[in-house]
């Protein structure tokens, strides 16, 4: 019943099949123009396991072993100037290019052209052959690819990418090799447990979690064993896919799962609600670094980590702690039970006898509140807090030299030292480029 | 220098030594009036190892094996009210009779005359032996016991009751006779590590070890290589003894270690310095159960950790939690750095899959602050703290039908639920009679 509804509005349709197969095929024909070398379409968008309203080509070129990486980019920016006039160069383990044509998004990669994935030099030059095995078996399938992507589009783990830290294309595509269909991906994964393993072949499970230990999910790639497809999957999102996938057996609201009514909300109203709940909200704005998503993400969630830990270090209860980016900006946050702390605390000091305890006791001895004294095995001592409001805190620790010390990546220090920061307090927060999110992560909502 | 200073206080003069003999035997001559059995003056004044200001002597009654507790008890209270008129009746392992004589406390105690500690009926009975083993080998170091005991009477050290839990007279004699002075059993000390084992004869230190396991100073009792002699020290008080034992080598002024200066302290004044530090001060009083300090001081210490695990259970930062007991009230007295706390807190949920989940979920979703949301491997969810403020914590708490179920003692259940309790704010917790006490616990001072 679903199936028919949700394919209906992401299964593209015959006519839109062929306009893509045409494009591709006038892409191709256009770069054979400027290279002898094999041209080929690859991804979804080859294997009809594209969503509709993406419209994606993934153009491969097979260069021979002995071209190097900076002649290799050349070459395709060469052609990309030629196909698409703009275009623009990115980076994975190698530059790319990438551009529009006729309304779809064209990347034009360089590959080397080998007989076996070991002798790939960097991952892309697996993708031939994760092509070759998905379309060998994926045939019939293609339309519970979609609905797998789909799913996982809705709950925002579709992507293997650092914003994201879900599931990529080709790991949606063998999922539903290797279980049949969507609604048997999502029954197997009501099962999972952290440390899964999955396998075309047999594997040795104790050598498999040694090597991929920490990974939530298992899957060794068909092509090469020494690799987990799902490597980039985060914990929570390992944690969220089972959720939900138990959930959508569970509710006669089958659509829900792939469509989300999204609500537009009002700031007003949002800060409304969140003055409703008494908390601090403390907001550090910094420029966003001229970087890549793929950078800018895993340094921020970096950098979120080493404020967090500074923010606990100092005995300020968190409620949350999140980070947003915008094309503009880097937002980071945090809901606190409140910006201020009593003036006075315990100071736990060290083991009664060990070799801290001169330092401990030279430099608390005599203190206005009273001496050092001794509970079990240890010294404590009554002492003024360092830090008694919050914003004090952060604006020492942003105002050191040494950003890079504490833990700052280095983007975000460069972006720090040049730009500096901006404190937000309350409704201050609720910027417009990331009220939507933010009201998100204020008043979370399951499905 | 300090040692003649001290002993000049603490010693007793030759004529003390007289008095305290004669007035020994006389009490021994009208107890054998009523009685065929031996009778003997031990103790450290039959060891001449007393205190100036300690007039105590404690005369045992030997009785045949046959003898049952209550025949022994009637028996030593029939002594009594004919020697002291007006006696008490006290209870260690079984009864004993303690009246005053011309000025003496004298404790009358019931033993079995046995030829081998083993054959011992409770632990009265190994006392003859402790005298027999420190008679045999003090002598001549009478003046380094006192200024041990002295010592550990000025830093409360003093005494194996529940009220202390420190070093009892025979374990400062051990010890004299172990290292040989005063001033060697400090210089060990110095060297003490938890678990420390002391012993005149070999032992097998990891049978040892795993027999006192918890107990951090092991001194197996010469008469008894299954008891420890030290048993009755906390941990606190081994580690304080440690450092006030280094303090001493260090110090110019040694008179201090043994005579503290005691101010006497203004209620108003201690008031104004605690209400500088703008912390949270709670009593709970309660009316003393009236049964002997042995059993209060042990059911007081086991509550106190009871309302303190409730109390951090629900957050409130502790500075400070202490008991006190005078002969009329008990009282349990916190310092938190705040009596208040936010209203909205991060509630940590289950495990995601885990069997709690749905329970959990039943009762969040749909929260006001929002649905419960998955980080790592986790549920939370924003939720209102039970408690916001710490009276109604304690309150709850102490109305409860059921205090026994939540670890309150049974004598202090039974006071609470016959007398009440009476909650106490701040400067209301400097009551008269614990005044000394709360100003010294707020404001500790090492020496």
């Amino acid at each position: 019943m679903y199936r028919e509804l949700v394919l209906k509005k992401i299964s593209p349709t015959v006519e839109e099949k062929e306009e893509l197969k045409r494009i591709a095929n006038e892409v191709i024909n256009e770069i054979k123009k400027y290279t002898d070398f094999d041209v080929k379409l690859l991804g979804s968008a080859a294997r009809d396991t594209w969503l509709r309203y993406e419209k994606d080509l993934d153009v491969f070129i097979f260069f021979p072993k002995d071209y190097n990486k900076e002649d290799m980019e050349r070459y395709v920016e060469e052609i990309a100037r030629k196909i698409f006039g703009k275009y623009e160069k990115k980076y994975a383990e190698h530059p790319y290019v990438r551009g529009n044509y006729k309304g779809y998004d064209v990347e034009i990669v360089p590959c080397y052209k080998i007989s076996d994935p070991k002798e790939k030099a960097s991952s892309v030059d697996r993708t031939p052959f994760h092509h070759e095995f998905v379309s060998k078996y994926i045939k019939g399938k293609e339309e519970d690819v979609r609905l797998l992507k789909q799913f996982l589009k809705n709950l925002n783990l579709y992507g293997a990418e650092e914003k994201v830290r879900g599931f990529s294309g080709y790991l949606c595509e063998l999922l539903i090799i290797k279980y049949g269909s969507f609604e048997n991906v999502l029954r197997n994964a009501t099962k999972w447990k952290f440390g899964e393993i999955i396998s075309f072949f047999y594997v040795d499970k104790s050598k498999v979690l040694e090597k991929f230990k920490g990974q939530p999910l298992i899957f060794i790639d068909p092509v090469d064993e020494n690799r987990n497809v799902a490597a980039a999957l985060s914990v929570e999102n390992f944690y969220k896919f089972i959720f939900y996938a138990k959930e959508f057996f569970k509710s006669n609201d089958k659509l829900k799962f792939f469509f989300k009514h999204e609500e537009k909300i009002q700031k007003e109203y949002a800060i409304e609600l969140f003055k409703k709940r008494g908390t601090s909200l403390i907001g550090i704005l910094i420029k966003r670094p001229d970087v890549i998503d793929e950078i800018i993400y895993s340094q921020a969630r970096k950098c979120l980590r080493v404020f967090r830990e500074n923010i606990e270090r100092n005995d300020f209860r968190i409620l949350l702690s999140e980070f947003l980016v915008s094309n503009n900006n880097v937002l980071f946050m945090f809901e606190l039970e409140s910006d201020k702390l009593p003036r006075i605390k315990l100071h736990k000091g060290p083991i009664v006898g060990s070799k801290e305890e001169e330092r401990f006791l030279r430099k608390y001895r005599g203190n206005i509140y009273g001496d050092p004294f001794i509970k079990e095995d240890r010294w404590y001592v009554f002492a003024e807090r360092k830090y008694k409001d919050i914003y004090e805190l952060i604006n020492d620790m942003l105002s050191r030299k040494d950003l890079k010390s504490i833990g700052i990546p280095s983007y975000i220090e460069k972006s720090i030292k040049e730009s500096g920061y901006k404190l937000l307090k309350n409704e201050e927060v609720f910027l417009d480029e990331f009220l939507d999110e933010i009201y998100k992560r204020l008043f979370p909502k399951i499905l």
